[in-house]
């Protein structure tokens, strides 16, 4: 290899980052080096201060710089509401669409006993007790309609089902500006059964 | 945006590499955080030590921690002979491919008056002055048979007409492995221009 050992240690770094192969690792690290190293300080000392600074909100275990989250700090939310998502990328999507004004319970995985996430590992004790304390009204499931988020929702509805708490999820069916002739049937079986009055 | 203001600057930074979108650079952010703390120092250490350490051989612009890249030093290498190529990973592509044993002249870039690069940041005199100096026998032009590189070829050869030096450049043709039906014309056209002989 003709690069020198402290490149071969980055392009190794970059590699190792999900959807980043090698050839595209070596390719950051020699465009990295042909910017001003102002950059690669700033890329470096970001990613350190984000390491340092953040942390899991006590409460929902959403991405916090300080005990708890701004979502759940926040007196305009309405606290009655819980809604479960799979990860923080999951929340911002939720946050994104600017419609749901409740708080939140972040599981950090679905149910996969392969990877050692049982129960406790997705946080679903402290949810349980959320909803015992928090005089929760509705707990929305909104983990994705995939075979590994429909079995987590299932052992959900299981898990709080001593709770008198309404449970709901999102609903599923064709999404917008999508052709009805391109759903796969999964989609349009859920979509026929669930039809919307005009 | 639901992300702490250090996450989104973290995103922001990874987003502005080559081929990151905001999506990208997210779920890359994300990722590291679900990652032992450790491997965001290391990633975070290389970088700042790559930028600390390395600089340009004072030869032949190759990547250095030295004054001299490990090639120049090296004097195994046949120091008749200079290879000119448009960056380092070119340079290293053409390591890789074991049969080339001279020095090298990294340009880093190929001439574009619109970016900036005419013949002194391409380091053409230092090439002028290498051929004059060092009792060179050979250039051998490994730019990319694309526009640019072959006007910088062009350019180069009419740098150094004055100069009783042998220049060459790689040879132009099918690419191993590659079906000749889909070859494209000027390739085509090339290949059987300079036809060998069997």
């Amino acid at each position: 290899m003709a690069f020198p050992e402290i490149l071969q240690r980055v392009i190794k770094n970059l590699a190792s980052l999900p959807g980043l192969g090698e050839k595209s690792a070596t390719r950051l690290a020699l465009y990295l080096l042909s910017r001003p190293p102002e950059e690669i300080t700033e890329l470096a000392h970001s990613l350190l201060e984000m390491r340092r600074k953040l942390r899991l909100c006590k409460r929902c275990f959403n991405l916090a710089t300080e005990d708890f989250c701004t979502i759940c700090l926040d007196p305009e939310r309405d606290a009655e509401l819980i809604c479960v998502v799979e990860d923080p990328a999951a929340l911002s999507a939720i946050e994104r669409a600017g419609v749901y004004k409740g708080l939140y319970h972040v599981l950090h995985g679905v149910l996969s006993p392969r990877d050692g996430l049982g129960p406790k590992e997705l946080h679903l004790p402290e949810l349980l007790a959320r909803v015992q304390q928090e005089n929760i009204k509705e707990v929305v499931l909104a983990l994705s309609p995939t075979v590994s988020g429909e079995a987590t929702s299932a052992y959900i509805v299981q898990y709080l089902k001593e709770i008198p708490v309404k449970i709901t999820r999102l609903a599923c069916g064709i999404p917008m500006g999508m052709d009805v002739r391109y759903a796969d049937q999964m989609t349009l079986k859920r979509a026929i059964e669930a039809r919307q009055n005009l």
